[in-house]
């Protein structure tokens, strides 16, 4: 048996779980214990009161443990799309919503509709690798938009890359992996111009209850017509802690649901049940516990704002949400930095050359030139000795 | 924005989700309440243990609501590699078994390994309409294994429809639709014919704990070099009945492993955490009460034998697990024969024609003269019922 799927074997390997397996190999120094920063993932259980819900739903509700609608609870399609109209202050209905196996199914679900084998789909640079993944397991190509300085996609460079074959403009704000939060204007313009060339534009807001503005993150759902260009792509999993029970969002116009309906049945026939139900008692009950959440990530920005404002040697890039990038000044590549660091230091963060090309491959550099830290599970004490830890390192 | 994915238009809608339409459109004769007999599932809720334990799980676990390992618990694979390897008198190790969102998953990531765009894989008839669809959205072309009397998989019909581009051949069993369990030999025959040919042998195996023969259902684990060739597919959620929690597992090589790990990270990350400790509840405390289900599962089998043995109109072409598959003698397609069974008799089953071909797409006739009967959610006086129902059919 083999050969198998070239385009599969063309995919490169899951980076959290390379991350992982660096972890299990290391032996790290003792003076330096593990200062874990690689993960976009709450380390914290989710809200006492949640769990008791939902354990009383796992005693009482038949029904969270047998099969349900495929596009989700209609109770949590509701609630969905009554906040999301109020916070972005457009008009989204219950079928407009569907309930996925987290925000990468919902991804997964969005691009298996709009784009085909040999179609190509703009994302930027730096990308969320498994968005990277899909594209290339699918046979889709990605063609990657530069970023400006500031790390917001180039409006002029993704124009350019359009061609008859281009299905989608993806945008991720706050970004992963580089937490910077996009400017409305910057995602009306994209709005502006998927819509001109027939495009969709999809928008991953996995990190949205983290932004630093109050308010809609964007206008887009103020136009009537959102249905004709806009996807958009949610997660339960930051925001409620609920990593492990995978349930996200998808939203967009009702002919893209038909299509996405037939992508989920196929593939897990409905988000499990019990998930579902921890999200619909979060939305309906925790908005003030959110408010609090990011209150704290927005203090510990800021903490890495100041530690790395002026730190010899590195530079910080972006910060936002659950992330910071930054710059190192070695001439070694991040691929070989980021495990270093860990042997060295205890710091275990990804590498830029886990979120864009390689130079090899065509890339400017950035990839070897940064690392993504997932700072948002550290305090600011954490944040202060990573700086400090980072700051102590010599060229290898 | 248009147009969609030609591959995603070309698949079928979900047909669970038809039928639950044409119920919501029907309204039902006075005298004939609902009987519901279309879904492929246990209608009562779990074990109250595994419910207590699972809410144990909730509240007191903090792992059970954060990321777990892409490729399932630790534990659980160990669990299903040590109970498969006892039951099948094979050597299975926890490396060769990863869990996953639900059989469905398990399939689709099999095949997103196995076989590409423009690659043919053999599935028989009737087919699991989830296959059909999953082959159909990857561009994977389905060629069809025809049925000997007594629906069984032709494997001469099997041998010659091989080619070049074949990368599998699928077996289902006990089947579903059909309910027919593979005799050992013929399993092993199909396994030699893959093996042959460089093929994998895929063996969705989910209804394998109502097979109606105690002990190992196939020796193809007894083969020390089964990972040449063998992929098995399993589910949590008949068994168990968890059908809403979405846990499946598939078991095959390493190598075919380090594939399905970047299918599985890229379109769920992992599968849920509670469904996990569910499911590992359930292989480490219920196998008494799975035997005592299965008992009750073969006496409504019995039962259906017995309605339909001499049933005027009706012929009973096989049954197992949880199907009955139906012969029925109107000239009408079962595609309007199972909504008007509905409308006129208050028995909502699905219709052959979304188990296979038409006529018109090249099908045999069997599509359209036949019914499926997932009898199991019937006791034995609802089966007689039904039997009595489909007798006072007349002609439309």
């Amino acid at each position: 048996m083999r050969p198998f799927n070239p385009a599969l074997s063309k995919t490169i390997s899951p980076p959290v779980m390379e991350a992982r397996r660096w972890l299990s190999e290391t032996i790290l120094p003792r003076e330096y214990p593990l200062l874990n920063l690689s993960q976009a993932a709450p380390v914290d259980p989710p809200h006492p009161a949640l769990r008791a819900a939902l354990a009383k739903a796992v005693l009482e509700e038949d029904a969270a443990h047998l099969y349900g609608p495929v596009m989700g609870l209609a109770a949590l399609r509701t609630e969905v799309s009554d906040k999301w109209s109020q916070l972005y202050g457009g008009t989204i209905t219950p079928e407009d919503v569907c309930i996925t196996s987290g925000c990468n199914q919902a991804f997964c679900a969005a691009l298996q509709v709009l784009a085909g084998a040999g179609d190509n789909v703009l994302i930027p640079l730096p990308y969320y690798f498994n968005h990277q993944m899909w594209l290339t397991m699918a046979g889709i190509e990605p063609r990657y938009i530069a970023a400006t300085e500031g790390l917001l996609p180039d409006i002029e460079r993704a124009r350019a890359l359009i061609d008859d074959k281009t299905r989608a403009i993806v945008l991720v704000t706050p970004n992963n992996p580089t937490g910077v939060e996009y400017p409305r204007s910057l995602i009306t313009a994209f709005r502006d111009l998927a819509r001109a060339h027939g495009l969709a534009l999809i928008i991953d807001e996995t990190y949205r209850d983290f932004h630093s503005r109050p308010g809609a993150p964007h206008h887009l759902f103020q136009d009537a017509d959102w249905r004709d260009t806009v996807v958009h792509l949610y997660s339960f999993s930051k925001v409620f802690r609920l990593t492990g029970h995978r349930i996200g969002a998808l939203i967009a116009a009702p002919d893209i649901m038909i299509e996405v309906e037939k992508f989920l049945d196929t593939t897990t026939i409905c988000a499990n049940q019990t998930g579902q139900r921890a999200a619909l008692y979060g939305l309906q009950h925790l908005e003030d516990w959110v408010a609090g959440e990011r209150e704290e990530i927005l203090r510990r920005r800021k903490a890495i704002e100041t530690a790395f404002a002026d730190l010899p040697g590195w530079r910080l890039l972006g910060s936002g949400a659950y992330f910071a990038y930054l710059e190192h000044s070695f001439a070694q590549s991040s691929a070989e930095l980021a495990p270093r660091l860990l042997r060295e230091r205890g710091v275990l963060v990804l590498p830029g050359t886990m979120f864009g090309p390689s130079r090899e491959a065509g890339g400017s550099g950035m990839a070897e030139q940064t690392l993504r830290i997932a700072f948002a599970n550290a305090d600011i004490f954490g944040i202060a000795e990573l700086a400090r830890r980072l700051s102590s390192v010599t060229a290898s």
